[in-house]
């Protein structure tokens, strides 16, 4: 499913980001708990003695849960613990206390609240759930402070639930295959900010990536070999439910089907043969809605899976079949003429009909794509909506549950500031509450066109921990700055979970130098990132076999040194006409930009597979003598010549130009520095 | 088994060690082949264009190497290629002409030897084996170079076998468990470097780690649940298999052992009950010699054993037992006094001599430890020297195979230079030709008693390429500031195989500092080093379930910089009475280092576990302020005061001590600094 109109938010979002220094400590939970009350007397000590007990129920999960807890405490401060449980009584330093085992399968209706109250003599985790338990342990490890006294927990009394009880990450490991290693560090990240849904993408048009004992040309065709098997996908559902995370696996059809039919051809709407589809995009291929060893196909290979995924909900996709081929099957037109099925939306109505028949009898409730919506659909089918939230809300009124995807699609490259605005309840919300009950949530969604193992971790992170909080917190919490304080820490704890998001950029950029030197890349790479929405392939064509190792792909979404630079040029304009803040770290940076950019060139003659950012070194150059210019006439006052303000905005639109599939995102800063500049002494 | 009496190798290797910059372009080969000729007119262009095609045999195993080294190209290249082999004609750019399948089950006497020619039109890759083309292939990966022209190989020819046949890697899974992700990673890399053994060590006094479907308490209780499957046995030597590596298991006994006696007191020497050992050392628990029901268990276990590990060797270790539960239990001295057993050498060699009859009846030659090695012994057994050169010289003139791993023992955190040098055959041995085919050749032995997933790769890599080189190339091949150039080259190479050696060093730190801002502690790592040997216990006791992650795991062993700082201030001190050479690089790291120690203060406050390392960020301070005098007083060529040098080597003294298990190792360098400076004027 991607978005085709992509609703294209104008409103830029990169206001105060950083953080002033002399303001006060703050926590860096995310996401934001329901409630937090400050103890500020009170901190417990976390040294060589902490120990954890337990109250009430205890299960192997739990223990489990607490047992990774406390080997993340050590990682962080070197303590050797003492192993095992400690007895619950007055001087064991943590209590959990949980009230049952909550669901066995993980559901949407699982109860995930929990409560913690820290004094200086104990913390007590309180939770209906083992679920709850572990997401309040997850709190806890955010909470880790220290100083010179000593690792602590700060006093703290949280009382938390989510706003929403639906909230995902889909990854698509269909467009390119993803290890069960990926997989797991990102259900462990997963756990880390309380999302509680993999959304398990396992078919396309360009793989068919799980193993089907039924009908086991499916995956022995349709996937070069990388599929996982159904032990595989025993242990990722056991993995995640150990989190208490629900896994939910899509099988997309009736189009996005190609790599079905490599396999099955007779299952398709036009003879064959098929191969994998290797291209991103929208293809022809779907199943034949009116023949019925389709549906018996189906019942079999959806009863299939149906057994191996225990959750309540199974994805059936439903989108973007354009019909193309139903238009040109002779047999497919003459059956909706004797059926009185007027046309492709009908007949796609038709086939969503029987197919949830199929679920239903499968025991699964079925969610799709908002084209899945049709008059006659039964209630008991969830929409998930890529149009955005008025598409929900009409589902929702209509008594449909709905969860949203529309501004959570992190392929698109966005900024989390982005993401974070997007609100499956907007404040305008015209739903009264029993419909609003109806919108279950959201999902990040990962699509894979141009993500591999070494680069989709950084891709889905941190970003989409700003989704998460966006589905847990209450609607109030929505301080971008703040946000973005928190993100940057909680991107370095995901690190201790195996998370590569950071790591593999400098080996990334090395192979690309082909040495140790990469400073000056680092330079470029840090104020640039790949192109948005779909344009990386109209400008960079790749197929799904190509390597992802440009320096597109090494480049991260979000720049955290533009969203700087850009603060730092909006603090030293409003520090007019003394123009003094944050002067001469603007300079240096835009000195290094000129110097990085020296360096470049005869590192990208050595390496041809830089060739492609050659114009970007240039620019980058050019972009730090313009900028540099600009502070020098405001530091002096005294305007610059008449055609230096079009001159130098030409230089500076010239810039802005994508290369590489990458694009400057310091351009508005330096026009504004530029513009400022050309006002001096003009007003 | 570790080397008790470690010899201490005096020699100091830090020569010139960084390649002069006057110096021709060279080739990056690891290990240098037996016989390279340049073709200095030609070179084969890499671009779209690049195919392959096979001539000769062709197997599976042949094609899946064939297209890992295609994505490898790929990787570096950032170039589409076309998928799939091309036709064998004129136009292709790379023919593989291999001339048969070679051994169905790698082997000790595979041919591994293959040749490569390549012209401007063509490169020829020729091999008797589909193991030695697969050797080729990653020499071609090494040769590939690039300018402003295009990636290339470039016109070599190229005549390659080892020098020994077996080249092995031990890892010690026992003492802390590896998984599967992490030693996938290491096959790829020693196929990288032609290394050919995996010496899997799976039991241990701290963890017995293979699933035994006849004797299923071994790893139920004596693993905390961190064991292999025998699924996953088949999967690692599968793996290894289609990189050419063998995969010889070690079931480490009598000695080393209370990881079987937790599942089976039974087979002990004392009555137990036995829990999984915690600590590193020498421990008393040991099977039971004088048992025939410990001989039965034997069987049947290494039966097992010996049908799921394909290899021709299996290794009973054998080191290491002191006897002390045979000299405790009664009816052990009775058997031995029955039986004429004079002492417990004699008892272990009864032990061994059974034990041989056992695997023979299992169709598998024994390896062992030197402690093996008794009169009595036939000659179908192989020797594994812990002892050194002069013990597998003895052991070759009795007649028995022998393998090195003196001087390879990675986990004591010696220079590569160091491992370097220790050859299974010195230059000066006295052993016939006859003989001297005995000494089969070495394994690098990653003890793991201070490693994890997240550290093993940077105690194994890159110096263990410089082991390989050993014991692959000829025996004139040791210049060290040429290892050293290639290394680096190398060490760069295996980060794309998904190898951590480098990048986790970063996140660790990170972690560690609890931020982003990690220079200062970086420019300290930088210059330090773990303790040798076995001193990081003695100095820092921890034990199996302690977490490693403090600074001494985030550092690496054989620093870099401070290699190349010791070269430029023998560079400097050769550029005397100018002292020109070098001086301001000198100035300006050791002006760092000031800078550096008073960053980390704030630092060391903030994060209690960088509180050991604050005695070494006062001694960097000191260290950099001592060196920055003594190059200004042989700037000015004056003489310092008289007590100066004494003062001053005190204090670079002090530094020298070590905190944290961490220890400067520039202190040689700064000595040589302080004299030289000290000795201005006094000639």
């Amino acid at each position: 499913m991607k978005i085709k109109n992509y609703f294209a938010i104008t409103l830029v979002l990169i206001c105060a980001v950083v953080a002033k220094a002399q303001e006060a400590p703050k926590l860096n939970l995310m996401p934001v708990p329901a409630s937090v009350k400050f103890q500020p007397q009170e901190r417990l000590a976390v040294d060589a003695n902490f120990r954890v007990a337990t109250r009430g129920h205890s299960d192997a999960r739990l223990q489990a849960g607490i047992f990774r807890f406390v080997r993340r405490l050590e990682g962080r401060t070197v303590l050797t613990l003492a192993p095992g449980l400690a007895p619950d009584d007055q001087t064991t330093p943590l209590i959990i206390n949980c009230q049952g085992p909550g669901k066995d399968i993980p559901s949407v209706s699982e109860n995930e609240s929990y409560r913690i109250d820290i004094t200086r003599r104990q913390a007590m985790l309180t939770a209906p759930t083992v679920v709850g338990a572990l997401r309040g342990l997850e709190t806890l490890l955010q909470l880790l402070d220290a100083d010179r006294n000593g690792y602590f927990f700060p006093g703290v009394q949280i009382d938390d639930q989510p706003r929403f009880p639906w909230r995902g990450l889909l990854i698509d490991v269909a467009r390119h295959f993803e290890t069960i290693e990926v997989l797991k560090r990102n259900l462990d990240a997963m756990a880390a900010v309380k999302l509680n849904v993999l959304h398990w993408h396992l078919t396309e048009d360009q793989g068919f990536r799980v193993e089907s004992k039924k009908f086991p040309k499916l995956h022995q065709l349709g996937s070069d070999g990388n599929y996982y098997t159904q032990e595989q996908v025993k242990d990722i559902i056991a993995y995640a439910r150990e989190r208490g995370i629900r896994v939910v696996p899509e099988f997309d059809i009736p189009g996005h089907s190609t790599s079905w039919l490599v396999g099955h051809p007779e299952l398709g709407s036009a003879p064959g043969p098929y191969t994998i589809e290797r291209r991103p995009g929208i293809f022809e291929p779907a199943l034949d809605p009116t023949r019925e060893e389709v549906y018996k196909f189906l019942d079999t290979f959806l009863g299939e899976m149906a057994a191996l995924f225990p959750d309540d909900y199974l994805h059936i996709g439903g989108d973007e079949n354009e019909g193309k081929q139903w238009d040109r099957n002779p047999a497919i037109q003459e059956y909706m003429k004797k059926k009185g099925i007027k046309d492709n939306h009908a007949l796609q109505a038709y086939f969503n009909t029987r197919l949830l028949k199929i679920l239903q009898k499968h025991g699964k409730k079925m969610i799709g794509w908002d084209e899945i919506l049709q008059p006659e659909l039964p209630k008991d089918v969830v929409i998930h909506s890529w149009r955005g939230t008025a598409a929900l809300a009409e589902a929702a009124k209509k008594g449909y549950d709905g969860i949203l995807s529309n501004g959570y699609y992190i392929d698109l490259i966005q900024p989390a500031s982005q993401h974070y605005i997007s609100d499956p309840l907007p404040a305008g919300s015209t739903l009264t509450p029993e419909e609003a009950k109806h919108v279950l949530g959201g999902e990040a969604t990962m699509w894979a066109e141009w993500v591999t193992p070494e680069t989709i971790d950084s891709r889905i992170w941190p970003r989409t921990a700003a989704i998460a909080e966006r589905l847990w917190s209450p609607q109030s919490v929505n301080d971008i700055p703040d946000m973005y304080r928190r993100l940057a820490v909680i991107s370095l704890q995901l690190e201790e979970l195996g998370l590569t998001h950071k790591r593999n950029q400098e080996m990334m950029l090395r192979r690309l130098v082909r040495n140790e030197d990469i400073g000056p890349l680092r330079t470029l790479v840090s104020v640039i990132e790949p192109v948005k929405e779909y344009r990386r392939y109209q400008v960079r064509p790749q197929t799904m076999l190509s390597p992802l190792t440009g320096v597109v792909d090494a480049t991260l979404p979000d720049s955290d040194t533009a969203r700087r630079f850009s603060w730092m040029v909006r603090e030293f304009l409003n520090d007019g006409p003394r123009y003094q803040l944050y002067r001469a770290e603007l300079n240096e940076m835009l000195a290094d930009w000129q110097t990085s950019a020296a360096s470049l060139a005869p590192m990208i003659d050595r390496s041809p597979a830089l060739k492609e950012i050659k114009p970007l070194a240039q620019n980058l150059s050019q972009l730090g003598a313009t900028g540099q210019e600009a502070i020098s006439y405001l530091k002096l006052g005294m305007p610059p010549p008449r055609e230096w303000r079009e001159t130098s905005l030409a230089k500076v639109e010239e810039a802005s130009k994508p290369y590489g599939a990458l694009e400057f995102v310091v351009i508005g800063a330096l026009k504004q520095l530029v513009n400022a500049a050309a006002d001096t002494g003009r007003k």
